[in-house]
């Protein structure tokens, strides 16, 4: 052992203790006589002491060699400092050194290895090891193995038995976004990595396995929107003999415990809400509900004046953003072309401020009178000192240009606080969304996904109002899981897949397995997945995901560090009995 | 929730309540005016009963429809049974049923489910969902969970930090059996799935992670031996500052704990053998050390007689088999076929039976007296009744024949007992290892495998007595796991590679990325990894691993139950940019 304490452990009580130390050099002070070194490893930072009178020449002359991040061991007694430093836990003592070990040199590292690096993204990635030196970055990989133990600990309490399913399954054509692998034993044929463990997981249900769950990698090769990567980590769960109810509970009571294990928070109850309810209150199907700013439908007390833009919309809609009459006309501006920004496509934006006194001033006072404003106001909620937003047009997108000004508001005016927690279900998803592209009707979850048996009427004549016993677990505006009840007998699967579009041919040839297995005694079951790296990072009160994944592709897939995907040579691609068609 | 108790709970105290089930039809046997049930789930079996007199008519008939496998769900009176069965922890009671519905049928399935089933390998693995319902296969799989969970506990209360290191990585022409994995995005490159995260692990440790474990995934494309399988999960582990007495003290401290926690047996300590007398006395790197039969070297006392065949050997070496003496002429000269099998190798044997008057008779009385005789039983042990069976030649191959000849007559003898276990250390191995189809030296361990300081001097001369800081964790006769002190500093790890045959520029382009890592303060380090699917099976008291994965492949690499893998459509391999070359 290279060390008989970490550098995040000695305190008063070790003063006169000799200890034997290991870390990386974090910085130094060459005061002539005197040579202060800040050792670091993962568990803190202990400060050292050379001093020309108490520690042997040939030391001190080292310890001027000491650049930063060189590697060292060294021997010493614990003694007080004489000028504490109450911001860390060891602030009280430094090791007066009697023995120096150089461990390891190093350059000088590419960035600073501090807290707040100099380090651009780019440069942190390809320098990943030294990146994972500093705090943040550490911390948050810690951070994730305390959720995944605790994941692990609640659900094996609760006798769910991790499985673990295969990696190298079946490419489906439907499954476009599959990566796949060529095997070398069967010749040009291939596997594909799983895009989930779907199927896996209800075939053991079908084996009687009943509580399932595994953490698990998943893959997809799809162009990257920010912040997805092609691997990604599940927390994947299945459960025979249940309701959607059953599922719900279980379900966040696993949130709750990591909720309280982990960030200290108890949270009751989580509120449930219907697909529905979510589009028409917060324009979004994973609403955040840390805050107001609740929709108000306008259209009955703002359509059929004189104003042509309501008038031809389908939904007029508004929000109350708190304090926001002070805002000047150029501030109002700013947001009118925030929401016309291609990425949001409003065509304009009418605003009402609310005046201290009662009285309202709006961008259409020519078509609309106090009194009508004053019924907006109520609509809306929105009380004196407020300003009310509000967009017009298309159901659909109106919706969701609102609610993405909402979340911009909310961002603006610190209303979004990573520290408070605000989990909900949505449910009764529709099971069925319609694709313009190929004009049909797609799984909106999956293929397996049951409809609820009262609307199963609906499939024939309108399909698109069918709903699905499926949920998302939704957490400050991100949704961190999704699941639903799944087919379990054969005629329905057959039936779905039919109105899916596929032929019973493809059918068989790719959910062929799964349909057998139906004709086996197949019981009720339902599940549930949560996106580990999501959930760590919202957890954690981040944004982004990338600081809890280890070693992170960029936005084309890339492993900047280890500079992979990379040409194969010929010979490897010959024993794959492939050729490249570039 | 379809059920208020699980199969396996119910019990006399619960005679009265009215209790709902659910579950698959394991058996039923109707009487006629009675008909019992057997109803199983994952936690066991309870017996319904079905009475003309007391259960109401509609679901006696409905009873009378039960098939094999049908899932059911049952209301029904928990009462005391008139003829008990003691073999099951619910056999003094029975459910009269109320109420029966049927959640889903079955077609007879293709075999039995029960403990020994009539169908075949194939069969079973075709139909895995189905076999998974037996209790050998189920077992299995919860027990496989368990260590999961307890090498998880252990390590993370020991301050490790379980961190996922990425599947997707880059191919390396050294590493020949990687699986690729072409990239959509990145033209006519491709990724690489891991043999192991060795690379990473150390690059976590460069990044002062300090205490890494990860229970992960590897894949290797290679032909498949018996009992090996494509993808396979490592236990994967590595530390930093430590030296090898650390790390061995670390995963002995691991191992006694899974063998406490999950078979209740306590092992003091490990023993520690080095290779070489590890095939001195067992002729073996992976000595099962459950029993004796230890090798004994007769050169000494068997060469310099008139026996040309042990004269001309390197090497003549024997076991002593307990109550061998018995054995017929026919059995012996079956033991003479089977150390002749091609699988073996052996050209013969000679045996000497030591009579239970003290004296011998050989195969070679004709060239050895019974003094010399005496001196062969001193020297392998062997007893009045025992048989030494002595086999001749060059050293490393007698050794593996007499090695596969004493495992051979353990397993006949039932020396094997799955229910004791004696782990061992076997150290330092040796670093290279001749390969005669490409006439130069490999990584016996891997390329990052730290050379024993004093014995580097040898590199240049005798690269083949070199010995690495390597160690194998053996545990009744397999390898559970493997490791080494790793290479830290550039100079070294070039120094290897070049004694690997790597040109300066190949070494950069395949280990570039750590090499660098090296020059920013890589500590010291060094790791281990067990194997799970190996390690589950041999605590589970297994010889094969098949039973402990969930969904294993076929000795081709193919996943049966769902045809992987398979063609994928020239649409697929298009916007891969790939042809196939048959």
């Amino acid at each position: 052992m290279y060390r008989t304490h970490s550098n995040g452990e000695l305190r008063l009580a070790n003063v006169g203790q000799e200890v034997t130390l290991a870390g990386w050099v974090q910085k130094s002070r060459d005061k002539g006589f005197m040579i202060w070194v800040d050792l670091r490893d993962r568990y803190g930072i202990t400060q050292l002491i050379f001093d020309e009178e108490r520690t042997p020449k040939e030391m001190v002359d080292k310890a001027k060699t000491l650049g930063r991040e060189f590697v060292i061991q060294i021997t010493g007694e614990v003694i007080e400092r004489v000028s504490k430093n109450s911001n860390i836990p060891t602030g009280e003592v430094e090791i007066l050194v009697k023995k120096l070990t150089i461990l390891n040199e190093s350059k000088t590292p590419p960035f600073t290895i501090e807290d707040e690096t100099d380090g651009g993204d780019e440069l942190r990635m390809k320098y990943r090891y030294l990146d994972i030196r500093r705090n943040p970055v550490k911390e948050s990989l810690i951070f994730r193995h305390k959720v995944a133990i605790e994941v692990r600990k609640y659900l094996s309490d609760k006798d769910f038995i991790e499985v673990e399913t295969p990696v190298l399954i079946k490419s489906t054509p439907e499954g476009a976004r599959d990566f796949v692998v060529p095997s070398r034993m069967n010749e040009g044929q291939f596997y594909a990595l799983p895009q989930s463990p779907q199927t896996f997981k209800q075939l053991l249900m079908v084996g009687g396995m009943d509580k399932y769950f595994q953490i698990v990698k998943c893959f997809r090769d799809e162009d990257l929107r920010a912040d997805r990567q092609p691997e990604f980590t599940q927390i994947d769960c299945e459960m025979a003999f249940v309701e959607q109810e059953d599922i719900l509970n279980t379900f966040e009571g696993l949130t709750r415990h990591l909720l309280k294990e982990v960030n200290g928070v108890e949270i009751a109850n989580f509120p449930r809400m219907t697909y529905d309810e979510a589009m028409k209150r917060f324009g979004n199907d994973k609403p955040d509900i840390r805050f107001g700013m609740e929709f108000g439908e306008l259209n009955e007390v703002a359509k059929h004046k004189d104003f042509g833009v309501f008038n031809n919309a389908d939904l007029v809609v508004g929000i109350a953003v708190p304090g926001g009459a002070c805002y000047t006309r150029k501030e109002i501006d700013k947001l009118i072309e925030w929401v016309k920004r291609p990425q949001v496509g409003a065509l304009g934006m009418v605003y009402v401020k609310c005046n201290d006194d009662g009285t309202f001033k709006s961008s259409v006072d020519k078509f609309y009178d106090q009194e009508d404003l004053a019924k907006w106001a109520e609509t809306t909620g929105a009380k004196p000192g407020d300003l009310i937003c509000v967009l017009s047009g298309v159901t659909d997108k109106v919706r969701a240009q609102l609610s993405a000004l909402r979340m911009e508001l909310a961002t603006r005016l610190g209303l979004r606080d990573p520290k408070v927690f605000a989990p909900l279900w949505v449910v009764d998803f529709p099971l069925l969304e319609w694709d313009e592209d190929t004009k049909r009707y797609h799984a909106m979850h999956h293929p397996f996904t049951s409809p609820k048996p009262e609307d199963m009427a609906m499939l024939d004549t309108e399909p698109g109002k069918v709903r699905a016993n499926a949920y998302d677990l939704v957490l400050n505006g991100n949704e961190i899981g999704g699941g639903s009840i799944r087919i379990h007998d054969k005629e329905t699967q057959a039936l779905m897949l039919s109105h899916l579009g596929f032929t019973p041919e493809q059918a068989k040839e790719q959910f062929g397995f799964l349909m057998n297995a139906f004709e086996y005694g197949a019981p009720p079951h339902g599940g549930l997945a949560f996106g580990l790296d999501r959930l760590v990072a919202i957890l954690g009160g981040q944004e982004t995901i990338r600081d809890f994944i280890a070693f992170p592709k960029n936005n084309n897939g890339r492993d900047v560090m280890i500079d992979a995907p990379s040409n194969i040579d010929d010979e490897q691609l010959k024993e794959l009995n492939l050729k490249l068609d570039l």
